[in-house]
């Protein structure tokens, strides 16, 4: 079985983090969307809310897992972890490596608010307003939050350097995302947040020499980060 | 084992979400800062960041299961519905009921940040015109947008009146709590909204009449809704 990921061609987003997990066990995978011919974005939207096959997931990204959709970034992950041994063993454990990825997950959507923090129906231009006062409330207190939380996590976990176990598990590799989207979206503000985070610091650069990362990092798989992303470099939040 | 439940004891919130599927199996829980004496904030907050047992949560709801800790709601619910029958078996259809409760988790978030749309750091009055904004987006796309997604997944299930599955699970628990925290804080919006999801209106009343649901909504242990909690009744947000 091949699996076939259908997310956003052109951006990282969301799916990165599914694609980082696929990539760091070498599996075979299909990014739908990205077609030979150039981005395929009617391949992706077709799948969304559609009842074929199975019940209609409500948003990207979308793994098609032999027939049966898996939707929810976290959900796929948590399916991909137990299937390749990307996350610990035991049902109380995976669920400790699952609350690591939610959590992530919250912190995903708080940093895309500071560029849509009324909605992402509304262009970033009609309210930059609004986005220049959430991601001062971002930089000043949720940034140093979350980074000191993780910060926490690897050293409680004996210190060993990663989050859960003995070895890197999917929310090390998303972890590592965090760090590089971070370090690209906020490069101003990363650079004094992160003085007080050395662990997570390490822990980036630690998943960046895996060697299947370190080839994904290398090819053109890996679009860059970009404005249409999550991870956006907007100078005016960042000041 | 009496699960002991770590939660803000003066509001419904992400906690209640639990509340609810405990109350639903007729599990005996502690909600532990609600003390005989009144709310007990430090008996929830030590908890949080605390390395015992375990390793440490990032924020409420935490549940104590035996001495080990876990959090995230929607990580809660996939440990409760699996032990208690709350989900359904095998592993992608309990994947399927996870993933519609992590769509209803990002709609719990939204309906937060109609509120609070710069960050829970200020204050709701310093960031009232934000919220404005926030939340005519919410009511005019967000709102119509989720409930004629879950419209569509109870129509795709057989259109028997459940969301997943023969019988309810916990998705359906929390889909009722959405729909009445919405009809609390958005009720302007939500008379117009609700019909064209008759579905997920007919779920909520149906939820609603479980009997063990009945009883609790009847108790004391219902905390009223109120302008703390998630969904705050705020006239300059429903106009």
């Amino acid at each position: 079985m091949t699996y076939r990921l259908y997310y956003w061609p052109t951006i990282q987003g969301r799916g990165e983090f599914v694609r980082l997990a696929l990539e760091a066990v070498g599996e075979e995978y299909d990014d739908v969307a990205r077609g030979a011919d150039g981005p395929d974005f009617g391949a992706m939207a077709g799948v969304i809310g559609s009842e074929d096959p199975g019940p209609p997931p409500f948003a990207p990204p979308v793994l098609d897992v032999g027939g049966r959709l898996i939707a929810q970034t976290a959900n796929i992950l948590l399916y991909l972890g137990k299937r390749h041994g990307l996350a610990l063993t035991g049902e109380l454990d995976r669920l400790w490596v699952h609350q690591l990825q939610l959590t992530l997950a919250d912190w995903v959507g708080e940093v895309h608010d500071t560029h849509h923090p009324c909605g992402a129906e509304l262009y970033y231009e009609d309210q930059q307003a609004e986005a220049i006062s959430r991601a001062a409330v971002f930089r000043e207190h949720r940034l140093p939050k979350f980074l000191g939380y993780f910060e926490g996590v690897l050293k409680s976990n004996s210190d060993n350097g990663w989050l859960a176990g003995e070895t890197w598990t999917y929310a090390d590799l998303s972890l590592f995302q965090m760090v590089a989207g971070l370090r690209y979206a906020f490069p101003n503000a990363m650079a004094t947040a992160e003085n007080d985070a050395p662990r997570v610091a390490a822990l980036h650069d630690r998943v960046a020499r895996l060697p299947r990362i370190a080839a994904y990092l290398r090819s053109e798989r890996r679009i860059p980060f970009n404005e249409d992303g999550i991870f956006r470099r907007y100078p005016e939040l960042d000041q």
